[in-house]
């Protein structure tokens, strides 16, 4: 499988200038000053350098949420008990999570995936069934996954994506849930972006002092065990990840192949996409970091990155709740650029 | 009609507290870690404590566009010829620019008012007439409004408040259109805001560094002759606004009183913001800064008037376009506030 991954990475191509530039040239024959939308143009340019249309359509849109649970809530790293992460797969499938409403305010569908959940859920319930395994190991003892169920999970991600593009879907989303999954997620960023795991590591859905302190002292016993090297992302994941965010790294890569945007959430998608952008860094090029999260880590992930991200609003939910909001700008950025008049359908007078 | 002006003022009442308390009581209670959603979770207590009302629907949203001529273009302080004024508002009724794109994506109305555009419409576009006067005068040289004239213009903006609540609108956006427009508007806030004329000015819809210094000066020589006083909002107003900064202030005082959020654009909608919260300070407990436009002097009049934008986009564009993302944000804040299950209802386990 891994043979397939080096393949399906050979397809991963950079955005064509050229085709931003056509863009642009269409903003700039809009009725607005140029360049007075921002980043809206900015993402609309992006779009059509993404798909390579002049007048690319965006009719659908999906967040994929990625759930799985961590052998390493047994350090007491983590606010919420386990069980949390099965009960909150069965409120998305009801509709009731916050990624559900503002999935349904942006219009986009919402796609769950137990990647790898310690819980047999019920049948018929609308759950994408690719459990790799009940969960990761305790990363701070052992290997949190083997290399082969990394690299399963990675390949989850990419039919994700691959189906979403075969039913017509234009831009994607990265969720996830895992309680306990800002643990993984931190020691990758450590690991990626070089920095001190202290300056990368916040308090998830809401740890204690004493909690915090409790982390950084797992993940930095993490790191010496299994010292994972950068330059190998998929030993990296399997030493310190998870599994949602390996379905994440698929995800990205297979969307990026597909020539997909895909909208990065916080913490968890961007540790999906250091690993993506570590095996094939034209991926980069397709990601869209949707808005800061409150962890600490987030926005030195994402200058590692070289992404900026559109918004702001002091959230720190994940689910892909951020990311949602992001395909919501994405989209008002398409509709400006496909929709606007431009000056002399409008008769009014340019500079 | 200032003592009409006078009676509405007293009927603003600010925010209570014990609302906001409620709201944060029901949204501590969803599926989700306290104060997850942020400024998201923010505006849901805001609008409930608002409207005063435990569950407050979100059904209709409206963005209000105020047009008008400014007589300072004479001095050559824009990049625009000003028959674009009266051209964008064509635009504006065929549905080509920017702020419907942007309001048909957020699911807002528009409401296209010709309070002081120099031209003469033709019947029939679905236009509403309140024209004051065939734009302001040049305020380099003399007033740009009659205190009357100002009057008259605020109480447009309170016809056009008035009347969105009484055909069901939720929330509120304030727009505007005006080639020259902002000149009045960063001369109301170096009067407002107390700062240096060089310190709030920018380049509008985008003129060069000689015309920003003609600007600069333009303003500078208009406060020397009128000496607007700040204690004197209308009196000030009249002196160095324009028309639809009057109509933007009116909406923004019969909106509070009725109980309804005003989501400001950028630095017109804002001036209007400083001109009603100088009659009435309850008002900014009512508007919601939607972003922050790359205009220097925005971000002094939002630190004057308390409020903190929700995103920035690098937008400049005018037209209630940033008012408009931001009526969405509301509406996600809001619909997570309604929509989402609570712990109990979904069975999930609490900290």
């Amino acid at each position: 499988m891994e043979a397939a991954l080096s393949h399906l990475i050979t397809q991963i191509k950079p955005v064509s200038p050229a085709w931003l530039a056509r863009a642009k040239e269409r903003l700039d024959s809009l009725t607005k000053p140029r360049g007075s939308l921002g980043r809206l143009e900015e993402l609309a340019a992006r779009y059509v350098g993404i798909r390579e249309e002049l007048l690319p359509p965006m009719n659908k849109k999906r967040v994929v949420v990625f759930a799985a649970d961590h052998g390493v809530v047994a350090e007491g790293v983590s606010a919420y008990p386990p069980e949390v992460t099965y009960q909150m797969v069965y409120n998305f499938l009801q509709g009731g999570a916050a990624i559900n409403v503002l999935a349904r305010h942006v219009e986009a569908e919402v796609e769950v995936v137990d990647i790898g959940v310690n819980h047999d859920f019920a049948d018929n319930i609308g759950l994408i069934r690719s459990k790799v395994a009940y969960g990761s190991r305790n990363l701070a003892q052992e290997p949190a996954l083997s290399r082969e169920e990394a690299v399963r999970a990675v390949w989850v991600g990419v039919e994700r994506a691959e189906e979403a593009v075969s039913e017509g879907v234009d831009a994607l989303a990265a969720g996830d849930m895992g309680i306990g999954n800002t643990t993984p997620a931190t020691a990758l960023a450590a690991v990626f972006t070089g920095r001190p795991v202290a300056a990368v590591t916040g308090r998830g859905t809401g740890i204690d002092d004493v909690a915090l302190r409790r982390k950084v002292g797992v993940i930095n016993r993490a790191l010496s065990l299994h010292r994972p090297d950068p330059h190998d992302p998929l030993g990296a994941l399997a030493a310190v990840g998870g599994l949602e965010i390996a379905g994440i790294a698929g995800l990205i890569l297979a969307a990026a192949a597909a020539r997909r945007p895909v909208l990065l959430d916080g913490l968890i998608a961007t540790a999906g996409a250091l690993v993506a952008a570590r095996l094939a860094p034209a991926v980069i090029d397709y990601l869209i970091a949707a808005h800061r999260s409150v962890e600490p880590g987030h926005q030195i992930m994402l200058d590692t990155l070289g992404l900026s991200p559109l918004v702001n609003l002091q959230m720190h939910l994940g689910e892909g709740t951020g990311a949602v909001l992001g395909l919501g700008l994405l989209e008002a950025g398409v509709r400006v650029y496909r929709e606007m008049a431009t000056f002399n359908e409008a008769g009014v007078s340019e500079v």
